[in-house]
């Protein structure tokens, strides 16, 4: 399956950090660059995320802020 | 300023493809990772983003989706 | 490839309406539900939608705001 | 009152689970399509919502990504 | 219908700036406050969108960054 | 820095309310206004948010939703 979703990272899961309802994980995407994501619980099972997986990080262009 | 974006990628602008009221950044924050970014032409002004230009690109941890 | 976005609603693409940058796509997931999306161009072109394409509308959890 | 977000979607809550601070809700839309929404505990409680109440999933077409 | 979103302030639109598929709608929420929105054409039509409208700005707490 | 983002409101943060891994910061933009936003507590942490505090609440324009 092809993503609408302009933005796709490929990396390895180093942290997954599992709240009452959320889990937050981590994926290493390329050194020193390492991408936070907030996800449900349901989602960090049904994927059975943990350290070493490979994920991808998938990020529409419409959520991105452009500092400068 | 600090943000509480968990996502906060350094980058060089390497496109600007403007739109009617919305404009297309992209930031090449790592090879081959590019981040694209969609923005409102008057950010895109106020920011004077042009190719070449440093730039960070911030992403919330919550809009981030994980895929495996 | 397993996704974390909790919402993942199948159907066929109904409409395809390009502007200058954004393209807004109507997905008919089940009658009388059509679901909008609104996606870069250049996005729209890679995954070459058009009418009548087996087509997936995906939706993260924390996006969805409920009304009662 | 009218929104403009372009995906509202009627269906009856099946689940309501409390986390810390941080609700996940399921409106189920249409057998089988069941909408997850993660939202605050106080709206949770402001809404005050429970399985069986009829209630609205509101998504932004902005929102979508598009799989094929 | 109440809505989960944990941010509606009620303001005046003073701008609506129409694009090929986006409109950016500007609503005056208190001065010297103005919220910006992209939304699509189709919902700007729908809710026949002109300067001088009372309007709520909508906006789900998880779509908040803090800066500090 | 400047943001692309195009709503940011100078507030004074009046509640932060830590759950298991998500912080619900309220930032008194201008009575009445509150701006509520759920962030990571990480987030939270790192920013080192306390009611008293000064702080900027930043939303992109394509996360509005407006109603009528």
């Amino acid at each position: 399956m092809k993503l609408s979703a302009r933005n796709q990272l490929q990396g390895i899961v180093s942290e997954v950090r599992k709240g009452a309802v959320t889990t937050i994980v981590k994926i290493d995407v390329k050194h020193p660059a390492v991408i936070s994501a907030s996800i449900t619980n349901e989602a960090a099972d049904e994927l059975g995320l943990k350290v070493g997986d490979q994920a991808l990080a998938i990020i529409k262009a419409s959520e991105v802020i452009v500092g400068k």
